[in-house]
């Protein structure tokens, strides 16, 4: 059954959404990301909508994953709807997917780059259909990993070249939205797959959650992420001006640190340490490396992954590989 | 079947939580709250341990909420537990259960009101039995009900009069300290009952998430929570910094807030606020009055609960009942 006020919420949505980033489509293109199901395709209608008003010209992204059986027909059937939609073009991205980290995570990888390479040079906005319903996974997904506040905040609204207009909208709203344009969305088999762990937190954790606690809970868990968010860029922003006190060439001074409370100076250390080119930074890593400041008493450095070592030495911090 | 290890890591937490916070056990008392059941008998045993080789008094305060036949008989045994357990003293604080929002929220504030009174008037320290995945099951309620990082970022370790030594173990710590110790811990009927919604967190959601999400979540959402607070602490000192900059006699200065960061703003609006009488502010209210200084086209004053109105006027906010 559709519903024309799920129509118009997408579309109102959207049309907010590019008038809030105007700047971003001073080229004249706007792209959106297409995977053939509910979410991406009323997505796809309502930029169409906006795009024309605005006169931007819409491309349609559509990435073939090559995982199943009959995907090539599936992007190639997303291309033609995306097209009816009112796309002015739709072109197919076959990708291959392979790299660590489990199946889940290799395909969005791939997925990404493939709509990157795609934009022009010069920039360019991807919308994509995530929705209040997707916010809700991630983020339960980041606080089970316990990888810290960063993850618990989520997808940001805006992330250029990423666009996500759907955001505080359910995905019944989407699904609503089909319907009513009378557009049958694909049903990836993926969705329905126990085997991936977004899939169980979206069929069992979640709806659990939301019998246990009254309802209401994938709001909130946008809610709260959207406090996180700005809580997180107010942070980062401190503690880039911190870093830039602190920075004596390629050393850091251990005085100016000091006196910054710990969650600054923690982030100051994390970005100082990234641009070292040190990865995988645990939470414990920074803990260690942000002792040698806050609880000096003269002990040996600190080994990061990659074979970097931190030290102090004459009120500096130093890392080297 | 008791675990030595287990023993001795509840007993090491306490004897480190206490060395950390000394300099409030200056009176030379120690209280430790006590259901009866396996965290706060564990930890009254620990506690008894540290507070005699640091020449401490220890004193057990056991609540009885009268909500149960029976109770004064648990509550008396339990205090009989803790007098075995090393408890210099025992006492059974009787308390009458009433009031606004749900069974489970009225017994706590009447426990902790207790608990307040019992402690001598300059002070005191009480030690609570709360576990981690106690901490996980806080976070995750405050996480549904979207009231923001504040509440996601759970309990804190210390909160004076409150400490909470065992935040860092897991409840089958304390449980196999008591089998170690030979203690038969109560099992309140209460943790069984699926009308409870902390109990359908505790024996559905945490076990589901945990085998979603192939465990170590209790310890993942400790680890968030910690996170959280530190980066909260930090905006706290931040926007209370803020708010000095910005007061002008009962108003504040629109110039000096719009500079801040929103995150730091909305803190100091909300303390500001919560100063000049104004309850139950929530987040949309706190952005409604934020607009006034970001988002100002000239708009009227801002309606807040019991009546309270912030205007813009002249460059300052100001507020009113």
């Amino acid at each position: 059954m559709g519903s024309p006020d799920a129509l118009s919420a997408v579309r109102r949505a959207v049309r907010e959404f590019l008038a809030r980033h105007e700047n971003l489509l001073a080229g004249g293109e706007l792209f959106v990301a297409v995977s053939g199901g509910a979410d991406s395709l009323a997505l796809t209608d309502a930029a169409a909508q906006a795009a024309h008003r605005a006169g931007l010209r819409l491309t349609a992204l559509v990435v073939d994953h090559r995982l199943q059986d009959g995907s090539a027909e599936v992007a190639a059937t997303a291309a033609i709807t995306a097209r009816k939609l009112g796309a002015d073009e739709a072109r197919v991205l076959t990708v291959t997917v392979s790299g660590r980290g489990g199946i889940e995570a290799a395909a969005r990888a791939a997925r990404y780059a493939a709509l990157r390479r795609a934009l022009p040079e010069d920039g360019g906005l991807v919308l994509l259909g995530h929705t209040r319903d997707d916010q809700a996974e991630t983020v339960l997904l980041g606080l089970g990993r316990g990888s810290g506040p960063r993850s618990v905040a989520g997808m940001r609204p805006l992330d250029p070249p990423w666009g996500r207009p759907l955001l505080a909208l359910p995905r019944s709203a989407t699904a609503g939205a089909c319907a009513e344009l009378g557009v049958e969305p694909w049903t990836d088999p993926h969705n329905a797959d126990p085997r991936y762990t977004r899939v169980r937190l979206r069929h069992e954790v979640l709806p659990l959650l939301e019998d246990v606690l009254n309802g209401g809970v994938a709001a909130a868990l946008a809610r709260t992420a959207a406090q996180l968010r700005e809580d997180g860029d107010t942070l980062d922003a401190l503690s880039a001006e911190l870093l830039e006190r602190a920075r004596d060439g390629a050393t850091l001074d251990v005085t100016v640190l000091a006196q910054a409370p710990a969650a600054l100076r923690r982030r100051a250390l994390r970005t100082w340490l990234l641009g070292a080119g040190v990865r995988e930074l645990t939470d414990a890593h920074l803990r260690s490396v942000d002792a040698l400041v806050g609880e000096w008493r003269g002990q040996g450095g600190v080994w990061l992954p990659g074979n970097f070592e931190a030290r102090r030495s004459r009120g500096k911090l130093c890392v080297e590989a």
